[in-house]
């Protein structure tokens, strides 16, 4: 157990804001697809549609399991219930609104809701047996690698389809 | 800026354990790609060299900047020297290495170095630019992302490859 004088951050800053950058990112990453595969003359559910392995998500995919990752982490580690968004979108537009709503969410959350959070039991169904995680070990080892798996996977896709992206769009603007 | 009743998380917390469980998922990965290869009769080397576009890094160098990502947080994070590890590795075994390598200093490095690693400030090199971060922004905007950024490639490169893996693979065991 670490020295209590070491406790200089809090989990609102470990999650929140870093939930909500990643997703503007991803809706930059999306806004500049939107504009190759016009420019191009690329029907966009070609792409909305594309994955990595026959067995993979498809892009959309990802950004809905992206936006799942942040809300229900966030939703868990505050304490209230998570806001369902069914996954019904299938153009770049309609996966824009999905981020919309999932970043609009999060700012809703007052940062006193996540005091303590480290210590909150969150259950979660893992394979048909539930299981109990510490905030800590939910939001380091299931929620933000998660988050990052999707983002990545979504970038990877594009980039794999021949859009022209770099990692800074990755990690959006240090301005 | 957050009541300092909610500080109940520390920079050690939020980054060693986090980076170490990536990297030895990141290691799991490759020894079901090592056994797939040899099983297959494939030359590991078209796998190590494989990437999910012509200008995007091979998997073996996803692996590098992975182990990359974690030294130079860990190093700048606890105010110490990022220990230099060439870019030599073209095989398997040597990418094992790579991440052992890095695991063990990552495990070297005691709790306290990280106190108030948030008010660090962090000089880095933007595009021949220097920047200065505080430890925060650095940790929670540009290393963790990069981390999970270069594991997920690893991971969806081994997946366009055809390697039989899931997503638990990457988030590793909850046991």
């Amino acid at each position: 157990m670490a020295n209590p004088a070491q406790y200089d951050l809090t989990y609102y800053q470990a999650s929140i804001p870093v939930f909500i950058r990643a997703l503007n990112n991803l809706s930059a990453l999306l806004r500049k697809a939107v504009a190759f595969t016009a420019e191009q003359g690329i029907d966009e559910s070609q792409w909305v549609n594309a994955r990595l392995a026959p067995d993979m998500f498809s892009l959309a995919r990802q950004v809905q399991s992206a936006s799942d990752a942040a809300k229900s982490c966030a939703a868990r580690l505050s304490g209230g219930e998570i806001p369902s968004f069914p996954d019904t979108e299938t153009t770049f537009a309609q996966l824009q609104q999905r981020i919309d709503k999932t970043i609009a969410y999060l700012n809703s959350l007052p940062q006193d809701l996540f005091a303590h959070a480290g210590e909150r039991p969150i259950v979660m169904n893992m394979r048909g047996t539930a299981k109990t995680f510490s905030g800590y070990d939910y939001l380091f080892r299931l929620a933000l690698p998660n988050l990052f798996f999707h983002i990545t996977t979504a970038y990877d896709i594009l980039r794999n389809q021949g859009l022209a992206i770099g990692k800074s769009d990755y990690l959006g603007s240090f301005e």
